[in-house]
C-alpha cells in the first residue's frame, strides 16, 4: 500500500488505529482451542470485528515463531486473510548485514506480503536499505521505543548534543523517504514528538503503547499529528482481549471503536 | 553449554572455530536437490565434515525463515542433530519489549535448544534480560559489527566522550556476567578489541567477519584473546561453499582444518 493510498484509508475511515495481533495461544478464549488452528480463528474473527474501525494490523512475530512450525501457519493464514485495503505490519524488528536483510525483506514482502516491517536500526544503513527496495512497502525504524530499558541508549546525549534517537531520526530519513519510512515512537513519550516533527514533519509515525502501555491518544495527537495525519497508533491487549468468553469478537469491537470515535474527533479538531 | 564446558571444548580442540551455517539453497550443490530436504541434508554433510575441528556452530535465522514452513523444518532438524559437546548459536539479532523478548527466548532456548541467540541492544535492558534466566543459555550482544553500515550509530561519540558501542558494552555488561553474555564484535574492527578488553577482561566475544568478510584472524587473536581465549572466531561462506561439487564436505572440512590450525597456533602461542 502506497502513501496516497494510507492516507485515502486514514480519511474514509477517520480512523488513524492500528489493532495489534499478539495473539497469545494460552490468553484466548478456551471454547476456540477445539479449532484447527486456534490462532487463526482468533485473528479471522478479531479482523471480520474491527476491520472497518481500524486502518492498520501490526503483527507481533515472536507470538508466531514461538509457536514453531504451527505459528508459521497460523501467521501465512491470518496475512492471506486480511482484506487488501489494510495495512499490515510484520512487527519483526529485523536488522542484519545487507544480505541477510534482504532475506528478511523478501520473508515478509514476497513469501508473506506484508506492507512493512519493523526494523531495528543499530547496525546502521546497509542493515536498513534491503527493505527499501521494495515498490510500495515500508521499513518502519525503531527510534524512541515505549519500554522502560530505552533509556538506556536511546536518549545518550551526543558530543553535539543530541539524543541517540534523534541522530537515528535525522541520519537515517536521509536513506529513504517519507514514502518507504516510518518510525516507532512509543506513547509513553508523547511530548518528544513535537521535537522529533521538527527532524520529520511528513514521515509517518507508528505509535505502540497506548492503551494497556498507559498512553495517552490526546498528547499523542496533539504533538504528533501533522496535515495528513501521519500517525499510527497501535493497541493490542487493550482491545484483543477485551473479553475471554463467547463475546470476544463483539468486546473487541467495542474497544475498537471507542478508541476509532477518540480518534475521529482528534482527525475533526485538527 | 556453561562457560566451564566452552573452555574446555576449546582446550581440548584447539580450535575457537564456529561456523557459519548461512545455508542458502541457491548456493548448496545441485545433487543434493532431489533429496527430500536439501537444507538438512547439507547442513548435516557439513557438521559430519567439521565437528572435530571446530567448537561451535552459529546458524543465521534469516535463511531458514525465508525458506517459510520448510525452512524451519530444516532448522529443527539441524538443532537436533547437532551433536551436544557443540556450542549452537541462533543468530537471529532479536531484541524487543520484555514480553516478546521473552517469547524469542523460549522459541530459541527451549523449543529448539540452542545454546545462545544473538540479540540487538537498541531497546535497552529489559529487552536483554528475559534471554538471560535461562540455565546455562547465553545472550551475545551486538556492540561493533562488521558491516559497513556500522559506523552510522555505534561510532557516534557521547558527551562523556564514549562511543556508542563502548556505552553498550559497559552498560549492558552489568546486566548479566561472563557466564551468560558474550558481545559480537566485527573482524574488521579488530584493533578495537584491545579497548573493548578493557571494558570485558573476561566475556568471550564472537567475532565475525574473518574470511569472506576480509577480518584478519592472527590480528583478532594479538588484539582480543585473553587467558581462557575468550573468542569464538566465524566463517561462514569461506568454508561451507568451498566446493559446489560432490566434494563439498571434504572441501569445506579442508578450509575449516586450515584455520584451526592457525588457531592452534594462535592459542598455543598465547
Amino acid at each position: 500500500m502506497n502513501r496516497e493510498n494510507l492516507i485515502y484509508q486514514i480519511n474514509k475511515k477517520k480512523s488513524f488505529l492500528c489493532v495489534g495481533l499478539d495473539t497469545d495461544i494460552s490468553k484466548i478464549p478456551n471454547h476456540l482451542l477445539s479449532c484447527e488452528d486456534p490462532v487463526f480463528e482468533f485473528n479471522k474473527q478479531i479482523i471480520d470485528a474491527t476491520k472497518d474501525l481500524c486502518v492498520a494490523y501490526k503483527l507481533n512475530i515472536a507470538f508466531y515463531e514461538s509457536n514453531g512450525l504451527k505459528g508459521w501457519m497460523s501467521l501465512m493464514k491470518t496475512i492471506e486473510y486480511m482484506p487488501n485495503n489494510l495495512f499490515t505490519i510484520a512487527d519483526a524488528k529485523r536488522g542484519d548485514i545487507g544480505n541477510t536483510s534482504e532475506m528478511y525483506a523478501r520473508t515478509f514482502f514476497e513469501s508473506m506480503d506484508f506492507n512493512a516491517v519493523t526494523v531495528n536500526p543499530y547496525m546502521g544503513s546497509d542493515s536498513v536499505e534491503p527493505f527499501l527496495k521494495f515498490k510500495d512497502k515500508w521499513a518502519i525504524l525503531l527510534a524512541l521505543t515505549s519500554n522502560k530499558g530505552s533509556c538506556d541508549f536511546q536518549n545518550i546525549v551526543s558530543k553535539d548534543n543530541n539524543e541517540l534517537y534523534k541522530d537515528v531520526i535525522s541520519i537515517s530519513s536521509k536513506w529513504g523517504s517519507d514514502k518507504n519510512m516510518m518510525y516507532v515512537v512509543g506513547a509513553t513519550k508523547a511530548s518528544n514528538l513535537s521535537e522529533i516533527r521538527k527532524l520529520i514533519p511528513n514521515h509517518f509515525i507508528l505509535v505502540p503503547g497506548v492503551g494497556a502501555q498507559g498512553g495517552s491518544l490526546k498528547d499523542v495527537a496533539k504533538f504528533g499529528m501533522n496535515k495528513e495525519c501521519g500517525l499510527l497508533v497501535n493497541s493490542s491487549r487493550s482491545i484483543i482481549y477485551s473479553s475471554d468468553n463467547q463475546d470476544f469478537a463483539q468486546a473487541a469491537r467495542a474497544s475498537a471503536l471507542k478508541i476509532k470515535l477518540e480518534m475521529e474527533d482528534l482527525l475533526n479538531q485538527f
